[in-house]
């Protein structure tokens, strides 16, 4: 028996779950041994001056977008932005895609709006490339370049390891596209390895952590830049793995109104990186506390919030921007320790398929 | 004593929110008297090809910003973002802002980094527009133009009025740089009559529901397209009045998750239009009511959604872009009667201050 299967238990419920969180150092790792198709697609992408980046995606693939804007940003500085789906699949509005690189993003390839728009997109002239877990799938054929998430098959139904290979994959190919791959890459390498030597200890850490939160109905998950991606996939999983109403928010946006919503039964999660959002993530763990609210310090300055119930700090990578491959893990094991503690089954959760065909 | 102050009750908790609710028609009409500000905006934009629309701006005015994402992508048909603040003003990174235009939402035009965006934007060559009530303002002195939402003082912490002339102010933007200017704003003018014509049959419909969501915890808040908006407000209403973890989401992204955590005391609000977007809202309202949850069906097309406990629809306006005017109100109404049920004052929410300073 496993670590994994031993921790989840004897029935089997949620062992695939928290197995495939275990899987995702090599996920890793097997996806370096793909980077030479990812830098062609930069390649590709720099030779056409096709400068503003329109990530589309829903659910994890959506949330590995928020991070994409970052990487796009802070490595190449060119404009990303997660694209309104809407405008060109259902209103069907003709807009101007010269210039423009699309990311489809879907784990299954089969999400059929991210395909309907990446094939208009790829009429209208944008460089079209495609992000999924199924080099067979509909995305991978209808964009010009498809990538593999390599991240071998995913069976329970939240989204663990396509997930974070989802965000390695944007990491990389703003990496090539500002002429420093291999630095990401290194990274990344190093930053599996990590993960790997932590997960006992992040495992442990939030075991203890689901007791006391068995009760909870409602949390706020907040970050700010790149942790943003971070707070709203630790909502999803939470949402979706143990049926609390985790709504993610940035950590000024908290003070913009839903702070008034807290209490000492309504918990906030923040992530914390130690980078220029620091303060706005220490202001809002200080207004959380007036509130009465408790609170969960995690990411790689968790130990910079002061006051927390819990303080769940993941290592450092190099480069800094590479740090919501690791600061999601904590999110992911809490949920898996929470579901088992409800008595709910994290791989397959009531009311969910694995692959999402809604319109 | 007015009908909204009866309608508050006679402590006067609750009395500003519900009357600068009742007030909109007339900020509407009010504003239509400073197009010639919004037109010669619009006309700079056009001079200067500045066609990439970047929205700043948080809380209500980052929701406004969803709907100014379809006013552009659908009237111009420019590509219009909400904007990543954080990456030019905590990460310091310089942007190509050439051919950009910058429109900076804030009803104070005191948030501290939508000023900062916007002063770096300007600086780096962008159209900046400040989108702010009072003209005197840092935002409106740091833009190159300041557009006045004229809806006069605000003063209830819970924006309503400002809200509603930030979508006018929006579409008036993109009609003009369309050349369409004349007909939003007949829109407009024929949509404050409309709006003032339902506005008591709406606060009946909203005493009537609040009793039966008196104990509601959590909710979602779905839409899609243009009412992508109108979810995301009514949510953050319920979060700041009523205490309600009510979470929004567009109506497809309901299926990637979220929906697993439904059960019949965790309702969900949808709002729909009758546009390519109607089958995904009628989809995610069939999945809903599968999970048990009760389901209130709000929009222009609230009667297509099936088997709803609540039907509260507004009329459409010409041309349907503008539904969003209309269909904030049913919430910003159940809000306020909500929150006096459960002994709430909506005009001042524990924890907030009209003007949110947060970093």
């Amino acid at each position: 028996m496993s670590q994994a299967e031993s921790a989840a238990g004897r029935d089997g419920q949620g062992t695939r779950f928290l197995a495939e969180i275990h899987e995702q150092p090599d996920a890793l790792r097997r996806l370096l041994g793909h980077e030479s198709v990812i830098a062609r697609a930069a390649q590709l992408a720099v030779e056409r001056d096709a400068r503003l980046i329109r990530l589309v995606g829903h659910g994890s693939s959506d949330n590995a977008a928020s991070f994409g804007v970052y990487a796009f940003g802070l490595l190449p500085r060119w404009t990303a932005m997660r694209d309104a789906i809407t405008l060109t699949v259902h209103y069907d509005t003709p807009l101007d895609m010269t210039g423009s690189t699309v990311i489809g993003l879907s784990q299954s390839g089969q999400t059929p709006d991210v395909v309907e728009y990446v094939v208009r997109a790829r009429a209208a002239g944008a460089l079209t490339i495609a992000v999924t877990n199924d080099p067979e799938s509909e995305l991978a054929t209808a964009a010009e370049v498809a990538i593999p998430l390599s991240a071998e098959p995913e069976l329970a139904v939240a989204a663990t390891k396509t997930y974070v290979n989802t965000l390695a994959v944007l990491a990389l190919l703003a990496g090539h596209v500002a002429g420093r791959g291999p630095e990401v890459s290194d990274g990344i390498r190093a930053a599996a390895e990590q993960l790997a030597d932590v997960l006992p200890s992040l495992e442990s850490a939030a075991a203890r952590m689901a007791l006391p939160f068995a009760y909870t109905g409602r949390m706020f998950v907040i970050g700010r830049g790149v942790e943003f991606a971070t707070a709203r996939e630790i909502a999803l999983k939470l949402l979706e793995t143990c049926r609390i109403a985790a709504e993610p928010l940035t950590a000024t946006d908290l003070a913009h109104g839903p702070v008034a919503a807290l209490d000492p039964l309504f918990p906030v999660w923040a992530i914390a990186s130690d980078d220029g959002t620091l303060p706005t993530v220490q202001e809002a763990a200080t207004r959380t506390r007036e509130m009465g609210a408790s609170l969960v310090a995690s990411g790689t300055a968790a130990e910079r919030i002061k006051g927390a119930a819990f303080t769940v700090p993941v290592p450092l990578p190099e480069p800094a921007l590479l740090s919501p491959l690791l600061s999601v893990v904590p999110g992911q094991l809490f949920a898996s320790a929470l579901a088992r503690a409800r008595g709910l089954d994290p791989d397959a959760p009531h009311g969910l398929a694995k692959v999402t065909l809604a319109q």
